[in-house]
C-alpha cells in the first residue's frame, strides 16, 4: 500500500489513490471550485472524496507543474461507492452477488470495517466513477474559464478534459504489490500459468481477460504446432499431404473459439463481471451537438441527429475505407509487377547487384505498407472522431472495425493473391515465413523494449536530480517524486493493438498453416515472448491504467469468429487446389469445383450448428445464475405477501 | 361477459373463468381435497380461488361426466395475481411497466376497483398460473388415489394431469366478445387489417403474433406477386429472364425477415411482453426421474441426468432422423424411376390407359409422402417424449426441429432433384404449381372445414337434446349446457402446424419462385383465405386456448432465417444454370462456376452484415426501454441514499 500523504502537504492524512493533473495555467478560482465540489457531501451534489494538492518534489523546479492533486476517500465512502457502481463480490455461499452495504457482513472476506475488502484497483475505479458523475449544478461555466461552458447535469470532469484544463487522471501504482505481481508473472523462471487472478486484482478485468486470451490462444495452438513439426521435419512439404492438416485446421478453429467463450464466461463469473449491469453511458468527452434534452435521462446534454451520423458513416467513411482498400490493392499489384521485373532482370544476367535487386521490391513494399498503415490509422481516428459518436463504446467499435478491415487486407491480400491468383505454393510459403518472422521481431522491439528504454532514460534524469540532494535508492523515493515519475510515464492506450496483433497471427495460422505447418510453431514462440514483453510493459513502462470491468473480449470475439469463417473458405479452396485432390477428378475440373463448394457449404453449416449446440455458459455457472434469479424472485414475492398481510391487518 | 353462476349450483355467485374436468371415476375425497386446496387462503399454501361444481345440464343423462368445476376469483385476488405473474400494463405516461398493486392507480385504464382493468384472457392466464403453482404440502399422494404420488413442492395440477385424473383445464369463451371479434375479423366484407389488438385481447399474445406474422408475410409477398404477374402474362417464361427476378428474391427475403423482427418487437412492446421476465420454468408433466433436489430452487423434484438426455438425442434420435431422411430420399428415387417408366410406356404406344398411367406415380408418391409425414410425426413425438426433456420449451424446440427438417426434406427434395440433378426447368415449374395448388386446397379443407363440420354435427345433437325439453335459441343456452358444449369442442394444439404451413410456403416462394413467378401470387391468395379459415377455426371450431405471453415467434424466426440462407444458395445456383448467364462464359464452365460461387459468398456475407446493421429494436422503443431502466436505477440510488441518511440520523 502506498504510504499515507505526509503531514507536510495535508492536515488530514489519507491513502492517495488517483492523481488529477490540471494544466499549469489553470486559474486559482477554478481549482478552489473543483476541490470544493469534490469534497462536498453527496447530499449537496458533491463527490464526498478526499483531495489534496501534491507538494513540489524535492527535485522541484519552476518548470514542474504544481497542479497535481491526490484523490482518496474514506472506507465507508468507498463501500457505498462499490454499491453504486454495482460491484459483484463473492457471497458467503460461494455465489457472486451485487455488493450492498446493508448486508456487507454476509460477503466473504469482509472483516471488521471492511478496509481490506476492496482491492486498490476497485477503489480507483470507484473514485473514477464518482469523479466522472460529478455534475454541474447551476454553474454556467467553470469559474475563471468562461470558455468551458457548463449546464445543469453536465459531467464536470469531462468538460474540463474536453477543454484541456484537466490534462490527465490516472491511478497510482502500488510499489510492493507490483513487485510481487511482476515476480510471479514474468520474473520467476518456473514454468506455470499466468497469475490471472492477481493480474485482475491489480489491473482489472479487461486486462486480465486479454492475458487470459493470450494464454488460452497459445495453449490452443500447441496441438497445431505439435502436428506441424513432423510435417516440416519429415519432408511432407511437397504440398501434397496438406489435406489432413487443413481439415484439422478447420475443426480446431471452430472448437477453440467456442470453448474460449465458455472459459471467458467462467472467468467473468468468478470476477463478478458476468451479471453486472452496465450503468447508463454518458456521452464521450469529444461529442458535440445542439443542447437539448436526452429522451432517456431527461438531462440537458448535446444532441446530434442519428441520421446525420449514419449518413457520415455510409456516405463518407465507407467510401473512404473502400478507396483505401483499392489503393492498397493497387500498391500490391505494383509490387508484384516490380518483383516480376526484378526476377526477369536477374534471370537474364545474374550478377551480385541483380541478386540485391531481388530484395528491393519486398523492402519497398514492406516500408510502403507500414507507412500506409500509419497514415490510415490517423485517418481512421480522424474520421471516427468526425462521425461524432455519442458513446465511447460505439466510437471504439467503429474504429476497431475500420482499422481491422484495413489491416486484414494489407496483411493478407498479397498472400491471397499468391495462393489463388498465382497458385504458387512455394512462394506462398516463403512469404508467410518472412512475414511472420519479421513482424514478430519488429513488434517485440517496438512494443516493449523501445518504450522501456525511453522510459529508463527519463527516469534516470529525474533520479539524478533527486539524488543530487538526497542519497536515496529508487525504492524509497518520496511520494511526491513517485507521483511525478508516474505522471511522466507513457499512457497505456488499451488492449487494441495487442488484440490486433493476436488477430493477425490467428489469421496466419488458420488461413495458411496447412501450406506452412511451422506457422503454428512460430506463433506459439511469439506468444510466449509476447506474454513476457506485454507483462513487462504493463509493469514497468506504462502508467497504471484504470481497471475496466469486462465480461468478455467484446468485438474481438466477433472478429476472430469472422476470421474462422474465412478460414473455412480458404482451407477448402486450398484443399480443392491440391494435386492430391485433383488426382481424384482427372477428367473434369467442374466436378472438382462443385464437390469442393458442396463440402465447403457443409462445413460452414456444421460450424454454425456447432456454435449453436455448444452452450456459451457452462452448466454449473448457468445453475448459479438461475439460482440467484430465482431467489430474488422468491424474495420479491415474499416481500409482497408480507406487505399485503400487513395491509390486511391494518384494515382489521 | 359470461353470466354469473346461477344460484342453483352455488351459494356465492361469481364469474366463471376456467373449467376443470376431472375423470368421472375420481374419488370423492380427492375432489373434496382438491377443492379445499384451491379455496384455501394463500398464507396456508392454497390458491385462494373460487370454485364450484357445475350442475348437470338440462339435457343431463347418466352418460355425462358430473365432475366439471368452474373456477373464478375475486378482483383483488386477480390483481395480486397479475403482479405475481409479472404482467406489463400501460402506465399513465404511455410506457409499459410491470403492474404492481401498490401504484395501481397510476396505470392507464385503471378505474374504480379495477374490475375491468384485466382482460378476461389475462384473468384466465392468471388463474392457470395460480393453479399450476398450487403445490403439495406434506401429502404423500392424492387422497383416494395412492398411485398419484406427491412430495412437498410438487405441482398438484401437473401430477393430476400426468396420472389422468385431471382430463382437461380450459378457459371459457365469452359469447358477446367472440361475436364482436369474429365480426370485425372475418365476417365483415370491408377490406382492412386484422384487429390484432382485439385478437391479442381475446386470445393472448402468442396467437396475435401468429396472425400478425401471417398478415405481414402476405403483405411482404405482394411486391413479388406484382412482379410475378407480368413475368407470367407476357410470356417471359422461357427461363432466360429470371436472373433479375432471382436477385430481387434474395434481397427481399433478407429485408422482410429483418423488418419483421422490428415489427414484432413493436407489437410485443405495446402488448407488454417484450421486457417481461420469464418465471422459473417448472418441469413438464411427463418428465420423470429419480427424486432429488433441484440445484436452482432447492425444491424436491425428479432429476434426470443431462448427459443421458444428450446421449439419447445424439445417439438415437439423430440417427433415426437421418435414417428417415434417407428413406424419404429412397422413396423419391423410386418415384422418379416409376415416372420415367410410365413416360417410356406412354411414349411407346400412347393409349388412354397409358395417359392415366402417367398420373399414377405422382398420386402414389403424394399418398406415400402423406403417410410418411403422419408416421414420422408420431415417431418424432414419441422420441421427443422419450428423450425426457425437463422443460416444455425444450421439448417443443426439439419436436419442432425434428418435424421441420423432415417436412422440409419431404417437400423440397424432389424439387431440388428436378432443379439440380435433372436440370429440367419445365418439369420443376409444373411440379411446383401442382404442389402449391393441391396443398392449398387440401389444407384449407382439412384444417378448418372438416373440423367445423364435425363440430356442427356434435353441436346439433346436443342442441336437439336440450331443445327437447326447452325451446331456446343457441345464444340463450344455459351456462351448464354452454360449458359442456365447449368441453366437447376440439382442443387447439398451438400454432405449430400453422407456422409449419407458412414455413413451407415461404420455401416455395423464396427457393423457386424465379422459375415459376406465379408462386408468389398463389401464396398471397392462399394466405388471404388462410387468414379467414384460421380466424374461423379459432372462433368456431376450437376450445378457447389459454393465452400465452410471447415476445416473438421464437424458434420460427430462426427457421425462416435458415430458409432464407438456403434461398441464397439455391437462387445463385439457378442463376448460374440459366442460359442467359451461361452465354457470358461460352468457353469455360469452370469460370462460370467460380464466379457464381464468389457472388454467392458475397451475397451471404452481405446478408449477415445486413442483419447486423439493421437494429432489431426500433429506435423509439429502444429509448423507452432505456428510460425505464435508467429510472429504476435512479430510483434505487435515491432509495439507498435515503436509507443511508436515515441511518446517519438514527445514529445521531
Amino acid at each position: 500500500m502506498v504510504p499515507a500523504v505526509s503531514a507536510d502537504c495535508s492536515s488530514t492524512s489519507f491513502t492517495p489513490l488517483v492523481v488529477l493533473e490540471l494544466a499549469s495555467d489553470t486559474k486559482q478560482e477554478a481549482i478552489a471550485w473543483l476541490l470544493s465540489r469534490i469534497r462536498d457531501p453527496q447530499q449537496n451534489g458533491g463527490a464526498e472524496l478526499l483531495v489534496e494538492q501534491l507538494g513540489l518534489g524535492d527535485g522541484g523546479s519552476e518548470k514542474e507543474n504544481p497542479n497535481l492533486f491526490l484523490v482518496g476517500a474514506k472506507w465507508q465512502r468507498l463501500l457505498s461507492g462499490a454499491e453504486e457502481v454495482g460491484l459483484f463480490k463473492e457471497f458467503s455461499d460461494g455465489s457472486m452477488r451485487g455488493f450492498t452495504c446493508a448486508n456487507k457482513h454476509n460477503f466473504k472476506h469482509f472483516e471488521g470495517d471492511g478496509d481490506s475488502f476492496l482491492s486498490m484497483a476497485e477503489c480507483q475505479y470507484i473514485i473514477k466513477h464518482e469523479l466522472d458523475t460529478l455534475r454541474a449544478k447551476d454553474e454556467t461555466h467553470v469559474p475563471g474559464h468562461p470558455q468551458a461552458k457548463l449546464y445543469p447535469g453536465k459531467s464536470i470532469i469531462r468538460r474540463l478534459q474536453s477543454k484541456g484544463i484537466l490534462i490527465q487522471v490516472f491511478p497510482l501504482h502500488e510499489k510492493e504489490e507490483l513487485k510481487r505481481l511482476s515476480y510471479s508473472w514474468y520474473q520467476k523462471v518456473k514454468l506455470s500459468f499466468q497469475p490471472l487472478d492477481d493480474i485482475r486484482h491489480y489491473y482489472g478485468e479487461g486486462q486480465a481477460l486479454y492475458f487470459g486470451f493470450l494464454e488460452y490462444f497459445t495453449f490452443a495452438l500447441v496441438p497445431m504446432a505439435l502436428i506441424g513439426v513432423p510435417y516440416y521435419l519429415f519432408d511432407w512439404e511437397n504440398y501434397d499431404k496438406y489435406v489432413v492438416f487443413a481439415v484439422f485446421n478447420l475443426v480446431w478453429c471452430t472448437v477453440i473459439l467456442e470453448l474460449w467463450k465458455r472459459f471467458s464466461t467462467s472467468l467473468a463469473y468468478s470476477w463478478g463481471t458476468l451479471s453486472r449491469k452496465k450503468a447508463f453511458e454518458e456521452p464521450r468527452p469529444g461529442f458535440h451537438g445542439v443542447l437539448g434534452f436526452n429522451p432517456v435521462t431527461g438531462r440537458e446534454e448535446p444532441l446530434d441527429s442519428n441520421t446525420k451520423r449514419q449518413l457520415r458513416v455510409y456516405l463518407v467513411s465507407l467510401p473512404f475505407v473502400l478507396l483505401c482498400l483499392y489503393l492498397s490493392l493497387y500498391v500490391m499489384m505494383i509490387y508484384f509487377l516490380m518483383e516480376g521485373w526484378a526476377l526477369s532482370v536477374h534471370d537474364e544476367e545474374p550478377t551480385f547487384w541483380t541478386g540485391v535487386l531481388l530484395f528491393i521490391p519486398s523492402i519497398i513494399y514492406a516500408v510502403v505498407i507500414e507507412i500506409m498503415n500509419l497514415v490510415y490509422r490517423y485517418a481512421a481516428e480522424f474520421l471516427t472522431e468526425w462521425e461524432n459518436h455519442r458513446l465511447e463504446s460505439s466510437y471504439q467499435n467503429q474504429l476497431v472495425l475500420k482499422v481491422l478491415v484495413f489491416n486484414f487486407f494489407n496483411c493478407f491480400a498479397s498472400l491471397f493473391y499468391i495462393a489463388f491468383a498465382m497458385q504458387d505454393m512455394a512462394l506462398l510459403r516463403q512469404s508467410l515465413a518472412t512475414l511472420l518472422i519479421t513482424s514478430q521481431i519488429l513488434n517485440q522491439f517496438m512494443e516493449a523494449f523501445l518504450p522501456y528504454w525511453l522510459q529508463r532514460r527519463r527516469n534516470k534524469k529525474r533520479m539524478r536530480k533527486v539524488q543530487k540532494r538526497k542519497a536515496v535508492a529508487e525504492a524509497e523515493l518520496p511520494l511526491a517524486e513517485q507521483v511525478r515519475l508516474e505522471a511522466d510515464m507513457s499512457t497505456y492506450l488499451g488492449t487494441f493493438d495487442d488484440y490486433l496483433e493476436l488477430f493477425l497471427l490467428f489469421g496466419y495460422v488458420s488461413l495458411f498453416s496447412c501450406v506452412y505447418p511451422l506457422a503454428a510453431v512460430l506463433v506459439v514462440l511469439n506468444n510466449i515472448t509476447e506474454v513476457y514483453s506485454d507483462a513487462f510493459k504493463m509493469c514497468c513502462v506504462f502508467k497504471r491504467p484504470f481497471s475496466e470491468p469486462a465480461a468478455n473480449i467484446g468485438v474481438w470475439q466477433l472478429a476472430f469468429e469472422a476470421m474462422s469463417v474465412i478460414a473455412v473458405v480458404t482451407n477448402c479452396s486450398l484443399i480443392g487446389m491440391s494435386p492430391q485432390v485433383k488426382a481424384y477428378f482427372p477428367e473434369s475440373e467442374t466436378q472438382l469445383i462443385l464437390w469442393t463448394v458442396a463440402i465447403e457449404h457443409g462445413l460452414l453449416a456444421f460450424k454454425f450448428i456447432l456454435s449453436f449446440i455448444i452452450p456459451d455458459v457452462p452448466k454449473h455457472i448457468q445453475i448459479k445464475l438461475s439460482r440467484l434469479e430465482f431467489e430474488s424472485l422468491e424474495a420479491l414475492k415474499k416481500k409482497k405477501m408480507l406487505e399485503a398481510s400487513e395491509l390486511t391487518k391494518g384494515i382489521q
